[in-house]
């Protein structure tokens, strides 16, 4: 089979490993001579799966008991709305920070269930940086973030001290590099980047932040039934918890995060490097905003668009196409994208610059 | 690898060649050299799938462009809310039949939402018979049914003739007989029976449905949204729709609902008759409203019950432990399970007869 370089932004890249282990699980799930696509979410076999997929995010994160994890289909979408739902009172309102595609779609869902105040914004830069030196409201029900932003290569590199509970969506850049988890009151996101495939979403929630909102809601948008169910209130997405389950696995006896972190920093190092470098590339965003897992950048000319996308197909580059807002190039390397990959593309950029240049 | 006979009652049995695609899809999917796990779904490649999973639906219910179907995650359960926030209105009503726990789960959802009323129930003998004669009011907003009631084995032979729009959930008997789809203003199923692995349900709705409720609601609750985004308004369930489509796929190659009709009514006639004929066991639901796909038993002395688990456990019989609520056996049948192994059943029921009776 040809190495086919997969810089997808997502459902982005898993660990080979990882995937072997999925497809045999399709044919003999633990030894049971049956699939896991046709067991009971209620065996014994698959009850332990979700306890080390909900174990593994408090292992990671470097959290106790006084947090709950719970995997949920409906992606970061719906948690844009189960967020307002369960977190903003009627009478209060929520802080946000407005940082691109995403970002904006949680605050307008927010705004469908209460007030909403966009507290800070890179919208007048088509949103190539990170905002900064704003003032969180003190009396804000929560405060909201996008750690990572996928469409536009931009990442927080610190977190703001928040003095009212933290909420953070960090579906491009969970477990990507060492954050302190106890500064959020709750993390959410979807699987389908540095997790697993898409179909399950990660939350994880500080205990204290339940019923928080006093509203009136579905049950299957309510966090607390979600934490009495044991992330089983309903049949859960059981495929796509398992493999985030062997991901998260994978990443804990690899070393964690803070094996990760380096190995990443030393990808985007080289990457960008190469942008800034290469004269037939450019970068998009503010230097220091810069994501380690999305990586944008444009051609100097227009007309190396065409030969570039040639040149990087026949070296079995896959995915770098960047979102139609930024347009140019977006790699994408996420945990598992191995830094040889990276390597094959820089190598591609250098020999697109001694052609075309 | 031995061959275990799969009567779990959900997640259940998928066919064999369903679960080797699947399996290799993990690996390499369409020849990609890329795992489906880790590509985007917006991949000619994938789209594909979402567009061949959609019309499956309709071919399969022999419907045209005047429904519309969709993929979405949160189960069944997230339906039960969501029926009731797009097509009840604020100073309407809906009318159920409660017909056991899912149908009992619906009502309460529908409760949070505005006002509903039962019209009929089973409930006063422990949901053993579909209830029959009552009458369906003509300014409700809409009608809401449950097709078949897997815990207690009980199925609505023949639909109402209904006045108003008639909801249905058919998430345990979906595809498993020929229905009148056109009777029906929406139809949903959880995947995990006879659709595929658990983490989509389907959604198949009349177009002039849409926007019934003037409701304001969470995008991803809104039926219109997914309409619009074609199934595809955020990511959605890659893995577990693609594998839905395959074994839509699979029955429609074999000869659709008609073919699979004729063969779950021999493998029920044949369990049944089994359960009626054999003195050690006895059927819990009334005769004319019995499932053709989940089968309900007791055996007629409580301490058959060690031994009988014993003898099925020994002829490799998974997943016939009778729901808390009714006890004894419930054997699922659904569409993959094969004839051969429902015989493996009548078969040891026989045997057990001849040495403890």
């Amino acid at each position: 089979m040809t190495k086919v370089h997969n810089f997808s932004a997502g459902p982005g890249i898993l660990p080979q490993e990882v995937l072997k282990q999925a497809s045999e699980a399709c044919i003999n799930f633990d030894n049971m001579n049956l699939s896991l696509l046709e067991i009971s979410h209620r065996s014994k076999n698959y009850v332990k799966v979700m306890d080390e997929a909900r174990q593994l995010v408090k292992d990671l994160f470097e959290v106790g008991d006084e947090y709950d994890v719970f995997y949920l289909g409906g992606g970061a979408s719906l948690q844009f709305g189960m967020v307002p739902m369960n977190l903003l009172t009627e009478t209060g309102y929520a802080a946000y920070v407005n940082t691109g595609v995403w970002a904006s779609k949680a605050i307008k869902e927010a705004k469908i269930v209460g007030n909403t105040k966009v507290i800070a914004s890179s919208e007048d830069k088509k949103f190539n940086y990170i905002p900064k030196g704003y003032e969180i409201p003190a009396d804000a029900d929560y405060f909201h973030i996008t750690s990572n932003n996928t469409i536009y290569g931009t990442q927080m590199k610190q977190f703001p001290k928040s003095p009212v509970p933290m909420v953070c969506d960090m579906s491009s850049d969970l477990f990507s590099r060492r954050v302190n988890a106890k500064d959020f009151a709750l993390i959410y996101a979807g699987a389908q980047k540095n997790m697993g495939p898409a179909g399950s979403t990660m939350v994880m929630i500080r205990k204290d932040m339940l019923g928080k909102s006093g509203r009136k809601m579905l049950s299957m948008l309510d966090y607390q039934v979600h934490v009495k169910g044991e992330s089983m209130y309903n049949t859960p997405p059981v495929f796509p918890v398992y493999v985030s389950m062997l991901t998260l696995r994978w990443l804990k006896e690899h070393g964690g995060v803070a094996w990760i972190e380096k190995i990443n920093q030393q990808k985007a190092d080289l990457l960008y490097a190469e942008i800034d470098r290469n004269t037939c590339f450019t970068g998009t965003v503010v230097q220091e905003d810069r994501s380690n897992m999305n990586v944008c950048f444009l051609p100097t000319k227009p007309e190396y668009e065409a030969e570039f996308d040639k040149m990087a197909k026949a070296n079995n580059i896959d995915g770098i196409k960047g979102h139609r807002d930024v347009g140019g190039y977006r790699a994408s390397i996420y945990n598992a994208m191995p830094i040889e990959s990276v390597q094959v593309l820089v190598d591609v950029m250098k020999e697109f610059e001694s052609k075309f240049a």
